[in-house]
């Protein structure tokens, strides 16, 4: 399934001559991992960035503490700055987006194990979306791949 | 295989309080996906970079150009930089990349595909190993992370 995705996203991003840079939390590289399985990924992958840490989304994605503080890690906010920051760090078309809370612990009732937020920035604007995946560490870390991937074939011209 | 090294390496991040950080390109983000695959490995990985083009190598990690130019992005030299590089830049502990010719396009007489090079930095000293996989694009990338997580075990205290 992911390797079908990948290859739809593949042919569409040589076609249009696009590229996409990502930024990801709980699914800690697998999405890159995916996007660079292909071989000639190197056309339009640009950057990865695994901003696992929040000094690591501070520091390399200028996210203001202020911001993580606020609304935390796992939110919107924090989703969309991780995409349009990753896209602007390396001129790419497309920036892409995950943080989450793969689990086990890390949940709060408000944020329950599982709550993933998703971003896809592009250069006319951002979408956000919001998942709340059940099971494994590993099923959650894989859901999350395969929406965040879906997002961007999605916005793709055929 | 990788598990088993993977709880390991957990084990004695956690038991010394170190940290690490990944720099890496063929394998485009599967290194650092095997380092955040337990609970608890934000208490020890802090940043992953999939610097995968050229110009994420020199924007991210300030590998200078002519150095790529001079020696190549897979070379010993460049995979110095991407460890030490990494490691400086969020303060960790470890820096660990890899770069190299995953195929099946790519290489050449002198650098033939599944030629790899791995670099621990640690704050005394780096170690940089070359190898010389064979197999599948696939089968290159994932003995790469694996000599990669073996590096890393081999310098952890027990």
């Amino acid at each position: 399934m992911p390797a079908e995705i990948t290859r739809k996203i593949h042919a569409r991003l040589i076609k249009s001559s696009q590229t996409v840079a990502v930024a990801e939390s709980c699914t800690g590289g697998g999405l890159s991992s995916l996007l660079t399985s292909l071989p000639g990924s190197s056309n339009y992958f640009l950057l990865g960035l695994v901003t696992y840490s929040n000094k690591a989304k501070t520091k390399l994605l200028n996210i203001p503490d202020r911001t993580i503080k606020k609304y935390g890690a796992v939110s919107r906010q924090v989703a969309m700055l991780m995409a349009s920051g990753v896209r602007k760090k390396i001129n790419a078309d497309f920036g892409l987006s995950i943080t989450g809370i793969a689990g086990p612990s890390g949940g709060t009732p408000a944020k329950p194990v599982g709550t993933v937020y998703i971003c896809l920035s592009k250069k006319d604007g951002n979408i956000c979306r919001k998942f709340n995946f059940r099971g494994s560490r590993r099923e959650i870390r894989k859901g999350s791949t395969q929406k965040a991937l879906q997002l961007l074939c999605a916005h793709l011209p055929r």
